[in-house]
This record gives structure tokens, sequence and C-alpha cells, in this order.
């Protein structure tokens, strides 16, 4: 079988030429950097494509240490002129550190952190503008797999107007619209709100968010199995029961039916809205392709509690790819060898399967 | 070991004299009659306590009939004078349908239907009036098991202002408040909010409201372990990451700390608030007697994903002991026998468990 990504698109890599990814370590704080060198200390992972690390290269090396790994990176500090001529590597660490520890990382409590805060949207905002460059430019990345940063370190730092990367990246690519996707072995579930309030959703809550969150899943999954089945996608109502024929709510009715609508209308097989405390049943057994949440609990909790561990968060309506592992930073257990990078590593295969199939911006 | 209800306090039976249990037969369109029947089939389960089914016999009896089982109980008139002496048996079926099936409910569809929702309130409003009876009573019922009701049929009689049974048997026994709460093997839920509009929730959300759940859920976790030790309770948070510290909501400061404060000061060890799309895992894995959720859907997913058919809904506040199954009418399977009985079991033994140790109203 070909790999994945010979099958490509216009953007996508030339046939033969591996794709690249950039992998931001997120809170040096957090166990980001220890998931992703426990993934690519796999030689068969780092086959399938070249990866560039942006971080501390000393907090990697202390997570490599700990987990007794033999390091098998390119360091070159981010700004250096000889970032181009380290392309040839398999796996390149961009450095925002000089040579020396002068942030002293490891000597910080594992905690919200102004500097780590910075740093996490830095490397983000870096990873985003390799993913901008031309198609041909060697310094391109063909998706973005990020470690997972901390909001109220972002917030310390500033950037609490952003609630977590799905935002930051929506607004950094101008999207018209962006939806959060988890895929797991068992179930793959897209959200239609994210990280807003629960009582704030009123606000936010129409037909377009509701469409949107089926049309970017029904893409998204498109994508991923690759075959030419319509996916078949379940919808959850917002309230109760689904709303219980409108004794519990009208959202069912005024929004979400209609947006079902909309989307049968353009070819899509999306149906409900079924009861959120009963559809992931069903779900979970094979039933449906991919299920909408309306927000987030409703969404999370199923895929948590069935796939913890080797969920994966994707980012819908960018140019390119971006996937993450569906964990926090866990600073309760950063820094102790202790966490299991099983989430990371189906982050970082999935978004080369997606970059294989990827359509044109 | 001695049968659980012989620990019984003021109200219970006497010791040596079986408790009596009221169970209401739902929607007769639904499966209540196949899963009690299918249930009471094992003489074990009916050696546990005397039973009174409030419902139409001729439904029984077709479900028996397409489950192979003998009928094993004695039918009386529900108005009639020989209800008092139909005592003596220890499954009595109180019938509303003369003789010859005038209601033919074999022939209606399978859906809302008036007539049976006025029924399935009629029988219980008859189990509660049986259980507000006095101890020494020979009609009295020392709890209630209620079989699934339609909602919409409910509202076509009239009765729509009661969303469900919870609301109907708070209302009826004037429980200054009540809780629902989800027993099942791996998890025990008990919601702060229920049958209301999610974007509703607003109005109803006060420090009371989340104090009641955690206080009701406390007590009935003893009741129900039995034992001295102090049941250890989680609560969730309301938005998503438990709010992420006042930056998606501030329900959890404003509301939930202060809940889980006043049940600390009175001697519960209830913690949080937690994130709700983590804290079930924990639950799940035994870390917690019981979780808070603040309102339904995320209390129910995950006891319908981990715990289905063994789950029991259990009302929380009232002078009687109150449990039913876990699911609804279920009419797309409604007489076609392929109903699971498990979660009627499930109630039924733990209504007789709970009565056991019911505290005096």
């Amino acid at each position: 079988m070909e790999p994945a990504w010979q099958s490509s698109s216009v953007e996508a890599p030339k046939a033969g030429e591996r794709p690249t990814f950039a992998i931001t370590m997120g809170d040096p704080l957090g166990i980001g950097a220890e998931v992703i060198v426990k993934s690519l200390a796999d030689r068969d992972l780092r086959r399938l494509a070249k990866f560039r690390i942006y971080g501390i290269e000393s907090v990697l090396a202390d997570a490599a240490r700990a987990a007794n790994i033999e390091p098998f990176w390119w360091r070159v500090e981010h700004d250096s002129p000889l970032v181009e001529t380290a392309q040839a590597h398999d796996v390149v660490v961009l450095d925002w550190e000089r040579r020396g520890g002068e942030f002293g990382f490891s000597r910080l409590p594992r905690a919200a952190n102004k500097l780590a805060g910075e740093l996490s949207l830095v490397f983000c905002d870096a990873a985003i503008a390799a993913a901008k460059r031309e198609a041909r430019d060697p310094l391109r990345a063909d998706g973005i797999v990020t470690g997972p940063i901390c909001k109220q370190a972002w917030s310390l730092a500033g950037f609490g107007r952003f609630p977590g990367h799905t935002e930051l990246l929506g607004t950094r690519f101008a999207a018209k619209r962006v939806a959060m996707m988890f895929v797991s072995p068992r179930l793959n579930v897209v959200l239609a709100t994210v990280h807003v309030p629960l009582m704030e959703i009123r606000d936010l809550f129409t037909i377009g968010t509701v469409f949107d969150a089926i049309d970017l899943g029904n893409d998204a999954i498109r994508r991923i199995n690759g075959s030419g089945r319509r996916p078949k996608i379940a919808v959850c109502g917002l309230n109760p029961h689904a709303g219980e024929n409108g004794i519990l709510g009208d959202e069912e009715m005024r929004i979400i039916e209609p947006a079902i609508k909309v989307a049968n209308d353009v070819g899509i097989d999306a149906r409900g809205p079924f009861p959120g405390d009963t559809i992931f049943i069903s779900a979970a057994r094979g039933e449906w392709d991919l299920v909408v949440a309306m927000y987030h609990d409703q969404g999370l909790i199923p895929v948590k509690l069935l796939d913890r561990d080797r969920a994966v968060n994707v980012t819908l309506g960018l140019p390119t790819v971006r996937t993450s592992p569906d964990h926090g930073t866990a600073f309760d257990i950063a820094g102790k060898n202790k966490a299991d990078p099983g989430s990371m590593r189906a982050a970082i295969e999935l978004a080369v399967r997606m970059a294989g199939s990827l359509a044109p911006a």
C-alpha cells in the first residue's frame, strides 16, 4: 500500500517527498515536551514525515534523559541563519533558548507562568508562519501538531483573548469558520460551540453555527476515511431529551432542525437532533461516523470517558491541517516521566493522514 | 446476613414483615408492562417484598404471553371493595380497566396518546396516595417504583406542567427540595437541575440549588452504602473546564464553590468544582462515591454510556423511597418482547434496599 500522503492534492508535497510538520512544544512547564519526545522516539513514526519541533531544547533534553531516550534531533536556534540548512535533517528542534539554559525551566514550579505562556504562544505563531509559506518553500510546514498550552499562562502573558489554540489559529488564518473536532478509536465528535461560558451559548447559537459544524465535520470525515461513502452524521439536541418536542426548550426546532435541513439540501447525510444522553451509545457502537455536539462538555464527556489518551483534537476550517493531543499541560505529573504519549502519537499520525488528502485552501 | 429491610427505622415495616412496594406501569403503550413482568417473573425478587402493580392488567397479560411467562399476580379492579382482602397476595395488579379490555391498548399505535397519558398519571397518583398512608395501614406502600411515562402524552392529557415523575412527586409530597439521582454499578450521579431548557438554568442556579443536590445526594449514598464512612463527593463545574479560573464563566466562583463550602461546613466531604469532561473518568474508576452534575446531559451522558440498562433513577427529598428504571417508553420496541428488564429489576432491588434504611420523614 502506498503511504497516505502520496495521494496528495494541490498543496501537499510531491509524490516521493515526505511532508513536513511543525510540532509546537506547548507550555514548557507542562507535559508537551515529554509526549513529543516519547512519540518521536519511535523510528517508524519518524519515517512518515519530517518534523520541526518549536520549543526549548533543554526541556526536550530533560524529558529524553528522564525517559532514557537517546536524543534524535538536530538543534538550531530559531532565529539562526542555519535554520535553512538544518532542513536536511529529519527532526529539527527550533530552539528559543540560547545554549546554556537561560530560562531555567527545570527550576521553575510546574504551574501557570507568564514567560511559559508567552513562549508557548510564540511557538504557535512561528508554526503558523511556517504553514503559511508557499508550497515549495523549504521552510514550509504541511501541517501543525500542537502541544498542550496553559490558558491561564496565556492570560498572564496578555493573550487572554484567545481561550485556546483553536481561536488563535482561526484568527491568524483569518478563517471564516472554524470548528473543533475530536477523533478517537470509538467516537468522532465535532463541537458547534467550544470555549464559551455555558450560559452564553444562547448568544452564538444560530443555524449557521450548527450548519458549519456539520459541514466542516462532514468534510473532515471524508478526508480521514478517504472513501467515497457519505459520512453518516448524528446531530445532538441542546436541551434535555433534545427539547422533548418543544416541551424542554425550542432551540431544536428554531435552530438545529433547520441547520440539519440545510445540510441535507447540500447532500450531507445528517440526522437528528437526538438526545445528548443516548446518541453516544449508538455512536460508540459504530452506527455513526460523526456526532455533532452543541457544546464542550456534551461532546467531550463521552470522548474522554471512552477513549482517553487516544483522542486527537483537530481544528477544522483552516487552510492547513492542525491536530493536537486531547489533554492539557498536566502540571501535576509534568517532569516526572509519567505522561502517556498515546494521544500525541495519534495526533501526529492523524496529521500525516489528513495532510495526504488535504483539499486546496 | 439479615435482609436489608430488617434494619428498618420508624416508618419501615416490622422486622419479619416484608415491605410493600407500589409499582406503576407507566405509559400503557410503552415498555413498562413488559419490564415489570419480566423482572417480577423471578421468584427470588418476589421473595424480597410484596408488590402492587398499578396499571392495566390486559397489557401486563399481553407482555407475559409474548415473553412466555406464566402470570404470577392476583388481579383486582382498582376501585373494587375487594382491594383490601387482595392484600394477602404477594403480587397484586390494581387494574384500571374493566374485565374485557375496554381501552383496547393492544390495537393502538405505540406513540404519545392522551388516554395513555391520563392513565399513567392516575397510576402515579394512586401509588402516591398509598405511600402517604399510615405505617400500619394494610394499603400502605413503603416505596414507589415507577414505569416509564411519555411526557408528550402527559402534555396531551393536560399535565404538561409536570415535566416528569420527579416534579410530580415533589409537588404531591409538597417536598421542600427534591433531587434526581442515578445509581448504577460504576457511577452514582445526582443532578442539580433536571428538566429545564439548558439556557434557563441561569435563572435557577443558586448556591442553595447546588447545596441541596450535594446534601440530598450525601444522605442517599449513606443510606445505600449503609456504612459509617463519609461519602466522597465530586462536584462538577457548569462551564467548560469548570470555568478555567473564571476565564470561561463565573458560576463556579459565584455559586458552586460557595455551595461546596457550605457542604463542608456541615461535615460533608464534597470537593470541586471539577471539569465535567474529566471527573467521570476517576468516578468510574471508583474514586468517588457520588458525582454532583449541574444539568441533565452532563450527568446522564456518562451514566448511560457506562451503565446502560443497569442504571436506576432515584428521587431524593421525598418522605418515601422512589426509584425507576433509567429508560423511556421506547415506543419503537414496545409490544415486541425486546425490552431488557435489567434497569427495572435494579430499580426494584434498590427500592427494597433503601426502604430498609429510610430515615423518618
